[in-house]
């Protein structure tokens, strides 16, 4: 059995001023891990249910940088629905929570900062599977 | 003198489908260095001009992720004006490149992917030391 951390919402400070807002992350200090790959997703059509996978080792961390979506965790020990709608606000996902993400709104600009290159091995995509590997 | 690299645009792939679009950038794969630090411009006031700095060392990846806006480079030998307007165009800046960003939309979301963690020293304010650096 594989050992269960919990993933977990942070808040960060975004530098405002009379310009507008930056708001800074830093692999393995913001975030407890080096930034090796960013994606992002946009242009979601509506009622779209997107991700279904956990990882074996890719930890991320998520933002709505634009909008609004939820994501959906399960560890099979708890379930949580999460909603991220601030670009301050940040979900640091660890490879154990199954996740789905949904409800993403038009205007929506979800980044995602990963801990590892693209890996098709690292995805765990059957549900079952994921719940041998952590049962 | 320091050596002039000169900033180019790229453009990737977006993977698009039914469910909407993703786009990956990967550290010392996409883009020619590793990612360190990650920042975000939002909420940008309309008629604000904000950069006005060079760098030693540090080589950044700008996209526009939602929204547009300009990006003035100058190397002393060389001034462009780089409209960024769609999240598959990527701007590789150059450290010996003076920029300003411009003509926010109100929309923009800029992205910036960073070479190195934040060091205050590695910026060059001042546009007659960043001459005198490069002449």
């Amino acid at each position: 059995m594989l050992l269960k951390a919990r993933s977990k919402l942070m808040m960060i400070s975004e530098h405002g001023d009379e310009r507008g807002y930056l708001t800074v992350i830093e692999g393995n200090k913001t975030i407890p891990f080096e930034i090796k790959r960013v994606f992002y997703i946009y242009g979601t059509k509506e009622g779209i249910r997107r991700g279904f996978h956990a990882h074996y080792k890719t930890k991320q961390a998520l933002i709505a940088l634009s909008g609004s979506c939820t994501i959906h965790l399960d560890n099979l020990e708890r379930k949580d629905e999460i909603k991220l709608d601030c670009p301050t606000k940040i979900l640091i996902l660890e490879p154990n929570d199954w996740h789905e993400m949904y409800d993403f709104s038009v205007d929506c600009v979800l980044l995602v900062l990963a801990s590892h290159l693209y890996d098709a091995e690292d995805y765990i995509r059957d549900y079952e599977l994921f719940k041998s590997l952590h049962t």
